[in-house]
């Protein structure tokens, strides 16, 4: 069977990191790219990172609405009228509202089909775009009764050429789900940040540089709060277009802490202890980074030197005993004159790789899988 | 002046991640340590990996309670009988209770000086231990009116011999600081984590592998809920061990979470932008990594061939342009034959380590610092 292929211009409207990432892949798959925002600036960054040119007016195969939520069935209406494509998706991480909002605007809902790439970075805009933010990544497809076969086609042939996997789901199951995963998470995340404005610490300020609330945090409280950091305008928007789903999940977020905290005050430990375990077996429930089981990797520990060239032996080292590295992290401590790689391999490398640099005279340890249990002891030992 | 170095012998109780990287870091400084658990395996472990020798009996000069904070007033107890050592100190993450309830059980409190070091990482057990993993980091140290000079002396120089970074703060202030950026985080994560129990998606289950809600779970869920993985029993204990503040600080974000929920479902959306604003504000207070202020780096993304050597010739290349690398990450995505190297260096080397990686062929692309803004747009792209 041979497959036509139909998307030969793709029109991109917002170019921040998620517009600007799927004009990177389409553009490395050959497609012609014509970018459009309100934003000139952004859109002359993304030409020079080579994401397309600037819109002129003329029609594409798709338009691709890479705007926040609240803004679709506006550009969408837009759009239409001014004849800019064939067929229209978004990447809103909201479909149900929009969607609506875009019937009530008069659109043309035969050419629009709601979509959503589950895919993201820490940072925005048009330099932050990566060719592969999709490469494996989930991107939800929510065609109503009336889109037609061929605006489908069409935007499965964007999410094939950026890489991602289709997730065939409804607009309203798939709000509910990202309420779970994505919506109420960052309320909360919200919250603990916001709970941070109280710690003024018993002494007054000018003692200390930071209340000691503060020195004391750790990496748990970063994580759990990164999100948090979000683009305010971006999240209203998110949380406005989906406010019911995600406001029955904050507010059974919110009954069980409230439990948690009356069962703290009196002593019923099982409550917490209760809470704890469905916390492990929740978190158990959440796939690998890559949608897929995760894979399996040894993981050695090297200690390294900072030094320019340290890297290129160790992993000269490693091609001569032609092992492949599969991912390498630097635990670097400043001013510390040593650093440590932590390298992973596949399984039956590691023995290999292990002697091989312990032969050129690296102090390598193994992380024995086995002994790696999830436990957490971020803040202290306990 | 010259310090007189007090601290010869430490005994080190607890041999976990904790106990263990005290033990390698005083080892590290020539100090001579000996280790005792009540599982014998991870003291054989333990020494296995340089930590020091089982213990005999012998006194010391200093004893490290690194057990889980019910346990400590116990073996503060035990081990004052046996005269195990002239001072003690402790590392759990709670300070009052533990405190209260060695002085109850009729220890002697003027050799012992409750202690916390803020450290930790997602791995437990003696092969998680890391030499370095007090350095820059902060210590508590929480000496009560009838603790000593001289254990006070020993205690600090055990900090200072890992590299810590002492902080002095009363039990009962430290406590209520880490119910705030520790423990309750944690009870948070651990409510987020319990939802994901409830998640099943509108259709039967054996039409999935799993419920669409988390085939669209994205890296920020990770993070929110990382924390949650933590081990039952240990946090049980601290949790306990700080009922009340604990109790407070997770009752106000109850709070918080209740008002949004209600707000969002009767579309008052200055509560949400108020909270989301507060949370912004909230997380700019926690401190760098390190405690100190983030150290600027240029990072450099460039993309590599998935093939033995390849890392080895970018770092070559690096070295030749006589360019340190202060960290790197690898960004692989599995089944491509790319993967993204992002490579920290010092501002001034950006320019001359890109000029002499694309003289070698490769694709280069610095990550500008003036445009990665701290949004986040985790889950798709709003």
């Amino acid at each position: 069977m041979v497959l036509m292929r139909k998307l030969s211009t793709v029109l991109v409207v917002g170019v921040g990191l998620i517009g600007t990432s799927i004009a990177l892949a389409l553009r490395s798959r050959g497609v012609t790219v014509a970018l459009s925002d309100v934003d000139e600036d952004a859109v002359r960054l993304a030409r020079e990172l080579g994401a397309g040119q600037p819109w002129q007016g003329e029609p594409a195969d798709l338009g691709v609405l890479a705007v926040p939520p609240d803004l679709i069935a506006e550009v969408l209406a837009d759009l239409q009228k001014r004849g800019a494509a064939r067929a229209y998706t978004d990447v809103a991480s909201v479909k149900a509202e929009p969607t609506a909002a875009a019937a009530r605007l008069g659109c043309d809902m035969t050419t629009f089909v709601p979509g959503h790439p589950l895919a993201g970075r820490e940072r925005s805009g048009p330099t932050a775009a990566r060719v592969d933010l999709f490469l494996g990544r989930p991107w939800a497809l929510c065609p109503g009764p009336e889109t037609s076969v061929e605006s489908v086609r069409l935007a499965r042939e964007l999410i094939s050429l950026c890489g991602g996997q289709e997730i065939d789901v409804g607009a309203r199951e798939h709000d509910d789900a990202v309420a779970l995963v994505s919506h109420a998470p960052h309320v909360v995340a919200a919250a603990v940040a916001a709970a941070l404005e109280r710690a003024d610490g018993h002494e007054p300020d000018h003692l200390r540089e930071r209340p000691v609330a503060l020195e004391l945090a750790g990496q748990g409280l970063r994580d759990v709060t990164r999100i948090a950091g979000g683009d305010v305008r971006l999240w209203r928007a998110i949380l406005a277009g989906n406010a019911l789903p995600v406001a029955d999940e904050v507010a059974g977020i919110a009954r069980d802490l409230t439990r948690a905290a009356t069962a703290l005050r009196i002593g019923q430990l099982d409550v917490i202890t209760d809470l704890l375990r469905r916390g492990i077996s929740g978190r158990a429930r959440i796939p690998g980074k890559h949608g897929g089981p995760a894979r399996d990797y040894a993981v050695l520990q090297v200690v390294l030197q900072d030094r320019p060239g340290e890297l290129g032996r160790l992993f000269n080292a490693s091609g001569l005993a032609e092992v492949n590295i599969e991912d390498v992290r630097l635990e670097h401590s400043p001013g510390l004159p040593v650093a440590v790689a932590e390298i992973s391999v596949r399984p039956r490398d590691a023995e290999r790789l292990t002697e091989a640099l312990q032969f050129h005279g690296w102090y390598v340890s193994e992380l024995w899988p086995g002994h790696c249990d999830p436990v957490v002891t971020e803040v202290g030992a306990g």
